[in-house]
C-alpha cells in the first residue's frame, strides 16, 4: 500500500524519472509524465512508468528529474503550472536550486528539495529500474522555512520508493556529497586520465585496483560537469586539501632522503588506512567487520552457484561477494565476506567439500 | 607436472614466499625455506610450504621475497651462499635491486629479477594460499646482460605458479606499475584520507562509487612506503601530471564563469571516459564488452545460491558478478556482467523464472 496519495506528476522522463514512475505506478497511483522529448515520454509510458498529462488533472506532487542546469527553472515553473501541488526535484545538488527557487517569484513554501542517493554509470529511460532506490539514502532538504507538513510528503514518497530518508539541510548535504561522491568523482576522472597516452603493454598490467579506483570514470561527462559547477564551492575546500597533500607527497618522493621525507610518505599512507575505516558498511555496518575467505573456482557455467549453494543449504549468509579478475586464466577467484561468527563453519564446510581456498 | 627442475629454496615466508612454497610443494618439487624470525620459518613449514634447508642441499633456484628495502642486500648474499644457483626476487620495483646487485662484487649474470602482479591486502604467512598467482602477469625482467637460459628458468618458476609470464626491462616495468599500481595506491590513499575528518552523517550518505575507489587505501602503509620510495623516479612524472590537471580544475573550478572554465572541467571527466576504456577486461577482453543487467535478491541465505543455480543449469556463464550494497536494507542488487549474445538469453530466464531486475 503507497503512504503518497493523489496524483504524482514527473517531469524528465531519464533514468531516475523513468525509476520512479514505474515504482509508484506499481503501487497503484496515479502517475502522469512528461518530458521535452515526446519520443522519451512516448518510450517511458510504453514502459509502464505514467500516463500522459490531462487538462482536468488535479496534480498533489510534481517531482522534477531534468537534468541540474535545467532543474531550478523547471521548479519554478511547476510551482505556477500546479498551484496545489507540492514540489520536489532530485538533483544531486541541492543549495543552488534552493537559492534560484527562493530568489523567485514562485510559491517557495510548496518547495521541497531531494536526492535519492542512487544511480547508475548509465542513464536514460531504458535504464530505469522499479528497485533503483531500494535501501538508498534519500536526503530531504529541510531549511528553517520547510513546512513539516510538506517535507512528510517527500518523506513518504521515499519510503513508497523503498529508500531511507534522512533530513538534513540544503548546505550540509552539498558539503557531504562533495565529501562522499564528487570528489571521488573528479579524483577518479583525473586518474583514468593519466591512462590515455599508457603504452599497451604497460596496461596489460593493470589488476583490480587500478580497476576499482576508475571505474567511475566511466561516468556521464555531460552530467557530471553539472553536478560539479553547481556544486563548487563545497568541492573546493576538499580538493584544496587533497592538492596540497599531493604536493606535500611530491616534494617527499623527489627527494626521500632528506629529513622528514620518509614520514610525510608514511603519514599518508596511514591516513588512508584511517580514512577507509570511517567509511560505514553494507547495513550501516564497518566494512572492517567481515572475515574474507578466497575460493578459486573453474570459469564455467554453474561453479559459483554450486559453490553459493552448498553455502546457502548449509544456512551460512554471505555479507559479500567479490570476483576477482584472474587475467587471461579460466579460472575465478571469489572473495567471500562473512560475519566473523560463521567463518570456521564455512572454512570447515568448504574444505570438507573439496573446494581450493586459501591456506 | 612441474616445470622446474632441483632443489628450490625460499628466503622469507610471508604472503608471497609462503604462497610460492605451498604451491610448488603441492607439485613434488623439494622446496627448502627461511625467514628472519624463526617462528614464522616454523609457521610456514607447520603450513606445508617447505622443509628447513640443510647444509648438505643442493639449491637451483632462489626465490627473495623480503621486504623492498632488504631485498637487494638478500639478493646479494644469496649469490654468494648459494654458487650454483639462479636467484630471483619478487619485489614490487625492479630498476633499484638491478642496480645494487650489478655494482655488487656479486655474480650478477646468475640474477634475474621478476615481479608477479599478485597481493592481497592483508600480508603474513597465514595469508598465503596456492592460487595467489593463478592468471596474474609475472613480470621477467630482462636486460641485455640476461641469460636467456637464467630467464627460462624464472618462466618455467611463473608458469608453475599458474601465472603468464611477460618479459620486459626493469626500467619498463617500473614505469608500468608506476602507471597502473603505484600511482592509485599513491591516489586512492590521499582520497581516503580526506575521510578522516568528515563527520559521520555525512560519510552515512557513502555509496559504492567511494567504496570502490579507496579500497586499496587499506593496504599497508610499511610496504608501501617502501615501494613508494623505491620507484620515486617512475612516479614522479605521472603524479605531476595528476598534480597539474588538479590545480587546472581547481582554477576552473574557483571561476566557474570565466572563459574556458566549462571546457577544462569536461575535458578531464571526457578524459576518464576515455582513459578507463583502455583498461583490458576480464581475459584480457575490453571492459566495454559485456552486457549488464542487475537482479534484486533478498538478503537471506541461499537466495544468490538460488539465482545463479538456475543461470548456471540453464548453461549461461557469468563474465563478472558484483553486489550492491544497499545501505541499511535487507534486500541485495546483483550486477551481472554477461557476453552480449546471451544477454537475451538471461533477460528472458530471469523474467520467466520471476526474479524483479531493470526494466
Amino acid at each position: 500500500m503507497a503512504r503518497t496519495s493523489g496524483q504524482v506528476h514527473v517531469i524528465g522522463a531519464g533514468l531516475l524519472g523513468t525509476s520512479i514512475g514505474l515504482t509508484l505506478s506499481k503501487l497503484g497511483l496515479d502517475v502522469s509524465l512528461e518530458d521535452s522529448s515526446p519520443a522519451v515520454t512516448k518510450l517511458a509510458i510504453d514502459f509502464g512508468a505514467g500516463r500522459n498529462l490531462s487538462e482536468s488533472d488535479e496534480v498533489s506532487l510534481v517531482i522534477v528529474c531534468v537534468p541540474p542546469d535545467v532543474t531550478a527553472s523547471t521548479v519554478i515553473a511547476a510551482l505556477s503550472r500546479f498551484p496545489n501541488a507540492i514540489v520536489t526535484e532530485v538533483a544531486s545538488v541541492k543549495t543552488s536550486v534552493l537559492e534560484a527557487v527562493s530568489q523567485s517569484s514562485a510559491d517557495s513554501s510548496r518547495y521541497v528539495g531531494s536526492h535519492p542517493m542512487a544511480g547508475r554509470e548509465k542513464g536514460g529511460a531504458l535504464s530505469g529500474r522499479p528497485d533503483l532506490f531500494v535501501g538508498r539514502p534519500w536526503v530531504i532538504a529541510i531549511e528553517p522555512e520547510t513546512s513539516n507538513a510538506a517535507a512528510e510528503v517527500i518523506e513518504k514518497l521515499a519510503l513508497d520508493l523503498g529508500a531511507s530518508p534522512i533530513r538534513m539541510s540544503a548546505a550540509e548535504h552539498d558539503r557531504a556529497v562533495a565529501l562522499v561522491s564528487h570528489v571521488p568523482q573528479v579524483i577518479s576522472s583525473l586518474l583514468a586520465a593519466r591512462l590515455v597516452d599508457g603504452l599497451d603493454e604497460d596496461l596489460a598490467l593493470a589488476g583490480q585496483g587500478l580497476r576499482d579506483t576508475t571505474r567511475i570514470a566511466a561516468s556521464d561527462p555531460k552530467l557530471w560537469l553539472q553536478i560539479l559547477v553547481a556544486n563548487a564551492d563545497a568541492l573546493l575546500p576538499v580538493l584544496n586539501e587533497f592538492s596540497e597533500d599531493l604536493s606535500d607527497l611530491i616534494t617527499a618522493l623527489k627527494s626521500v632522503n632528506s629529513s622528514g621525507a620518509l614520514s610525510v610518505i608514511a603519514k599518508a599512507l596511514e591516513s588512508g588506512n584511517q580514512g577507509i575505516a570511517r567509511i560505514p558498511g553494507k547495513h550501516g555496518s564497518r566494512n572492517t567487520e567481515y572475515a574474507q575467505l578466497v575460493v578459486m573456482i573453474d570459469d564455467k557455467p554453474g561453479e559459483l552457484a554450486r559453490l553459493l549453494n552448498e553455502i546457502g543449504n548449509a544456512g551460512l549468509n554471505i555479507e559479500d561477494l567479490k570476483l576477482d579478475h584472474a587475467t587471461g586464466a579460466q579460472v575465478g577467484l571469489v572473495e567471500l565476506s562473512v560475519m566473523p561468527n560463521i567463518e570456521n563453519a564455512l572454512v570447515e564446510l568448504l574444505t570438507t567439500n573439496g573446494w581450493k581456498l586459501a591456506g
